[in-house]
C-alpha cells in the first residue's frame, strides 16, 4: 500500500465511521496481507479486498436497481442450460474483448477456481485477441501475469 | 433483394468484369435464392452470399497482411486446447458484447453447425447480456430471430 | 416492406406457427400500417412493431436471467430518487455515446412522451456529441429525423 | 428507394414543408439520380443526399454547440503541421476501428479525393484491421465494395 | 506521492524548466497538500492537479483545434436550453458507460458542487449500469468510492 | 517501484524461477534502472521492462495463435504499400480513440523513432480528439506527457 492508498484510507475510515459505516475501532482499510503480518499478497489480494470493501458500500447505499443487478450477475453464472464453468469462460471472454481488467481477474479466479487449466484459458485469451484485436494485447499481458499470480498463490497455500 | 441493391449490383458487376474479376457473362451479383428460382432465401442467405463475394473479392486484393489475419481468424476457432465447439461459443459471446450483429450471425451459423442447442445458446447470450447491458438488447433480439430463421432452414431441408 | 422482409415473415410466420407461438390464422408478421389500409406508417411503427414482435419471441423463450433483465430495465426509468423524465434523458444521452439507434429511437419515443422538448433533446444530444465525438454525428442524424418523425406522426393524429 | 423509404420521405417532406424547412413545391427527398433520370446512382449517392438532408436540417436547429462542432471537425482536416491528406487517413483508420460505416464512407470519399490509391488504403485498413480484430471485418467488407463503388463511378463519369 | 511518480516529476520539472514552461524554482510537480504541509489530501486531489498541470501544458502547445475543444467541451454544461446541472448529470451517465474513471471523477465533482444528492447521483449510475451491463461495475465501484471522497472533503472542510 | 510491486515481483519472480522461466539467480523483475544505479528512469521505462518481460512470458506459453498474431502485428508496421511512418502515426490515432493508453504510449515511442516531430504528433492527436470526443481528453493528457517524457529521455541521453 503506497503513502497516498494509506491516506484515502485515514480519510474514508473516518468518514465511514462518522457515518456509521465502520466501528470506531474497525481496523484500517485496505491493509494488505503483508502488513496484517500474513506471508501472502499481492494484487489480486488487493483486488480481491477492494472488490470486498466497496462491494459491502454499495450494498449499504441500498439501491433497490442495483442490488437487483449484482443480483442478477452473480446468479448468470450459476448452471443452467450451460454448466457455471462454461459461463465463466464466456465471462472472461466478453471482459477481455471489452478490455476490463478488474473483470478479467475476477472472471479468472473463477475459472480457475471451477477448473479451467492454464492451456485452456490461454486457449480462450486467443479468441478474445483475433476478435479484439492488438487493443487487447495490454490486457492479455495482464490476464497471464494475473493467471501466474493465481497459480504461485495456490502452491504457496499447498 | 431491393432496387437499390439490384442497382449497386448491376454497378459493381460491370466494373467487376472491366477489372478481370468477373467474367464477362456472369450471374448478376446478389441475386436471392428465391430470383434464382429456389424455395428458400432470407436475410441469412443474402449474409451468406455478400459475405462469400466480399471476402472473394478482398482474397484478390492479395494484401498479405489481411490474407494472413483471415487464415489466423479461421485456426483460432479450430481444436485446440479448448474444442472448437467451446470456442465458437466464446465468438458468439464476445460477438454479442461487441455488438456487431455480422458476426452474430456468423457465430450462429457456425455455432449451430457444432451442435449447440437453442437453450445453450440463449444461455450464452444470456452472460452476454448481464456483461453488456441494455444496450445489447437489440442484438439479442437479432440473434433470437437469427437462431429461428437457421431452424426454419433446416425444417424447410429436411 | 421490402420484398426480402416479406419473405422473413413468410418463413418466420410458418416456422412460428409449426412450434405454436402463433395462430395458424395470424396476420403476416411486420406488415406496415400502410399495408394495412391505416394512413401513417414510417420506420418507427416498423421498430416498434419488430421491438414488440422479438420482444415477445424472446418473453416465449422463457429464460429466467433474461426476462429479469428486461424487467430491470423496464424499472430502471420509473420514478425514484431522479424522476422518470429526468433518467429517460439519461439514457438518450448513455445511447448516443454508445451509438446504438435501435436505443436512440426508444429512449427519444419515451422522451417526448415524457414531455421533452424539442430543444431540449438537441441540447442533450450535443452533450452526447461532445462526449462521443464526430463518431457520434451518423447517430445525432439519425435522431433528428427521428424527433421529426415523431412530431409528425403526433401532428398527424391530432 | 424502397416503397419503405419513400412514405419516409412522403411523411417527412409534407412536415418539412409545413414547419418552412423545404419549399411547398419541392422535390420529394431522397430521390436517387436514377430516379431524376441520371445514369449514375448508388448507395453512395444515397448517403450523399441523405448526408447532406440531414446536415442542412441539423442546421436549421441552430444550437451553436452543434454548428461549432461541426466547424471543427471540418478544420481538423484542414492542412496543419501535418497535411489534409494525411489527416484523412487517419479519420479513416480512426473511423475503421470505431466500426462506423458511415464515417468510414465520408473518409473513404475525402481520401480518394486528396489522392490515396487503392492499395494505400488497403495497408491503411490492415492497421485498422490488425489493432481492431476479426470485429473489424464487416466494415473492411464495407469499406472495399465503398473503394469499388467510387472507382466505378470515376470511370463511369470519364 | 510514490517514489515513481516523484521520479517523473523531477524529470519532467527539469525539462519543463528547460523548456520554459516553469520557472527555475518552481515547487516540485505533483506535491500533493499533504506533502505541502496541508491537512487534507487524496486521490481526488491528485487527479486535481494532474488535471490542472497538464490542460495548462496541453494550453502551451496552442494548437487551435485542439484549444477549441476544450472551449467547446466547456460551454457544453452552460444553461441552455437545458440547465446545467442537469447536463451535469448528463455528462456523468455517459462517462459511466464509456467506462472512463477520470471523466467520471470530473463529472462527480460538478454534479456535488451543481447540488445533486447522493440518492439521485446513485439513481443516475444505476441507469449507466443498467445500460452498459456488468462490465460497469467496477466503474461504479470507483464512482461510489469519490462520492464518499467528496462527501469526506466537504465534512472536513467546514 | 512501490512496496506492493516489490511484493508481486517476489512472489512471481519465485513461482517463475520454480516453473524454470528464470534462473535461479536472476535479478528482480521490475527493477528500475534508478534502482540499479542508473540515472535515467520513469513510468516509460517501467512500461518497457514491463512489456519485455510480459512478451517473454507470452511467449514462453508457446500458443501459436497468439505467436502468430504477435508477429503479425509486428509486420503490420513494416514499410508496404505505405510507409512505416505512416502506418504508425496510423496507429497512434486508432489506439488514441480506442482509448488505450499503453498503446498509445507503444506508437509514441515509435512515431518518435520514426521521425515524427511534436506538432505533428498533436495534429494527429487533434484528429483522434475530434473523431473521439471529450472522453479521449485523459488520454491527451497521457499522450502529451508521453511525449515531454520522450523528449527529456532524448535530451538527458544526449
Amino acid at each position: 500500500m503506497s503513502p497516498g492508498e494509506r491516506l484515502i484510507n485515514a480519510i474514508t475510515l473516518e468518514y465511514y465511521q462518522r457515518i456509521g459505516i465502520l466501528e470506531k475501532n474497525a481496523a484500517p482499510l485496505h491493509t494488505t496481507a503483508t502488513e496484517r503480518g500474513e506471508t501472502m499478497g499481492n494484487r489480486l489480494e488487493e483486488f480481491r479486498e477492494y472488490r470486498t470493501r466497496m462491494n459491502d458500500r454499495i450494498f449499504k447505499i441500498d439501491h433497490l436497481g442495483i442490488k437487483r443487478f449484482f443480483n442478477l450477475d452473480t446468479t448468470a453464472y450459476n448452471d443452467g442450460a450451460l454448466d457455471g464453468k462454461t459461463k465463466e469462460l464466456l465471462g472472461l471472454a466478453a471482459s477481455a474483448v471489452l478490455r476490463c481488467n478488474d473483470c478479467i481477474d475476477y472472471h479468472l479466479l473463477q475459472c480457475v477456481e471451477a477448473g479451467w487449466k492454464d492451456e485452456e484459458l490461454y486457449d480462450a485469451l486467443n479468441v478474445s485477441l483475433i476478435v479484439g484485436g492488438s487493443i487487447v494485447i495490454p490486457h492479455l499481458r495482464h490476464a497471464v501475469e494475473t493467471i501466474d499470480l493465481l497459480r504461485a498463490e495456490k502452491a504457496g497455500s499447498e
